[in-house]
């Protein structure tokens, strides 16, 4: 993938400060790739970066338009499109995550074509990766497997790295979907990935490395989501990861869009993940606990914090109210 | 897929019986599908059907011509191809496993269109899969789960849909493999679907049915096998099996292709399948043991397989020595 930072963030007319979540995770998680923001007429969110044209971006050194914000009707729109145009013109190469493509719009395509820039639609794969040959690789890696879909596992790696790099640990942020990739400027959109070539990817992902070297790989779906577990079985067997974080958000009251189906514990999620992640990697362990407490107050999640703690014998934390920093050091310790 | 039966079997040049594999299969388990063979000069393999011209096949009702031979070096030869546009323009319509595409071949095409006539390429799927939502279905289903690759899943599952058959029993072969797409004209070529639309492909071969309908679904790789683990997962919460059949090879050294990895035990399968299944189906059970001893004497296998029932207590049988009646009756008695 390798898209060019830093980036011009492409607000557009967003609606309200959530649709830009991805442009907001680019400036929390990689403030050096965010050069400024380009609002249009009508915008709701503000990342408070400085609001620059196009030029001014460009005499900034920025080189990669991202569209960090949801598109309304799934349709890029004429005034997008215009802005988008003159991108190209100015030079920038473009990135989105939108399902509707970049390379589906002809317009784009002929001017990027005559301006010699690049669409990266990083839904979309852009390599053809190997089929997995399972071999042994040097460095560590840690994965976080979830109870269910959608309960932190991108931001517990995204906090670790942060948290490992403050800590002087070598560490490297690995994303498998595309708000990861608009993040970092590289990653699998493993999603989209054909079944054969899901564990290999992942293997191509997280490369042989320094013996001290930590990839922080990106969780997908769960084990206990019928939808999606094919893509977490991928990821622990192409991660072989050293380490696994277990991932959990209590206040769930069924699996996400599986009305008919509950959460797993945290014991059964242990239990079904660490023997399946050993089959790849035998030394591998579990060594803590993200739990997302966004639907608790305070006092709710510090006491279920602790109270899990206790329980599993080992750390539990909201990377989100207090930082990854144990998590981190459990890795550190390993 | 749906492709028209029946078939006129292309044997073309095949150096040996061996790479007729494909034909031999159709020949074997779907005999009212194959009205002849086609074979070239120098044709090393035989079926025992009538050889035919293009032109006696059609008029003996033959609706596709099949190309039931591995091809030397990945090429589509000349040789063959004056065949195919001979058979196009005798209104066959072409299906290929081949991993040179029909459809990557201009000459096929633009004949193909001329014609009227359908190219399928059974390694690359024709429908748009939905996500799988979970939901139960009717009938019933069972899966065939390997310890390893390429240890008879697909021949069981063949072998019990004959076997449930023969005893008046509701039963369809689901294949999700391009030779089991052959066989029965219809499958989903599961190692070639967008990983997110895996477990739905599986879901939608496997729709609702009479309560006392079995779906046979072809496995595919083996939870223990890291570099298609991904593929078995999704086959097991898509297909949400009542029933698993164990099966194994018990010769192997190592997984195939993995120098370094061990095959696991029948327990350890079992223990982790089971579990995994019942997320998706809390019923289902373990029913039945398949194992292939092509490479055991007779009185080897026989003591193998004696022991292995005795250990497990469940009923175990070789498919291919001894048909797989009791594993349909263990279908049955379910």
């Amino acid at each position: 993938m390798l898209i060019q930072t830093p980036y011009l963030l492409f607000l557009g007319d967003a609606p309200d400060q959530l649709a830009a979540k991805v442009a907001q995770g680019i400036k929390d998680w990689r403030p050096d790739h965010a050069v400024g923001q380009f609002r249009m007429e009508g915008c709701k969110a503000d990342l408070g970066l400085t609001d620059m044209t196009l030029a001014e971006a460009k005499a900034a050194g920025a080189k990669t338009l991202v569209i960090g914000v949801a598109n309304r009707g799934g349709v890029i729109s004429a005034a997008w499109k215009k802005v988008l145009v003159a991108a190209l013109e100015e030079g920038f190469d473009l990135a989105s995550g939108l399902h509707n493509l970049l390379r589906d719009e002809p317009e784009l395509v002929a001017v990027a074509k005559a301006c010699g820039c690049a669409l990266h639609d990083v839904r979309v794969p852009e390599v053809q990766y190997p089929i997995a040959n399972g071999a042994k690789r040097g460095g560590k890696r840690c994965l976080a497997v979830g109870t269910d879909c959608s309960v932190g596992k991108m931001y517990t790696a995204l906090a670790m790295d942060a948290a490992m790099r403050e800590r002087g640990m070598k560490a490297t942020f690995r994303a498998t979907g595309q708000t990861g990739i608009l993040i970092t400027g590289d990653g699998v959109p493993l999603d989209a990935v054909i079944a054969d070539f899901m564990a290999g990817s992942v293997e191509w992902l997280t490369p042989d490395n320094d013996p001290d070297h930590w990839d922080l790989i990106e969780g997908q779906g769960s084990l206990f989501h019928v939808s999606y577990s094919g893509v977490t079985m991928a990821l622990i067997h192409g991660g072989q990861p050293d380490a696994l974080i277990l991932a959990h958000e209590p206040t769930r009251s069924h699996m996400r869009g599986l009305p008919d189906y509950d959460l797993p514990t945290l014991e059964q999620l242990r239990d079904t993940a660490l023997p399946l992640a050993r089959v790849a990697n035998p030394a591998c362990e579990v060594v803590g606990i993200s739990v997302n407490t966004q639907h608790m107050s305070e006092d709710e999640a510090l006491s279920y914090l602790a109270e899990t703690e206790k329980r599993m014998g080992l750390p539990a934390v909201d990377p989100y109210r207090q930082g990854a920093g144990r998590l981190a050091e459990a890795l550190a310790a390993l």
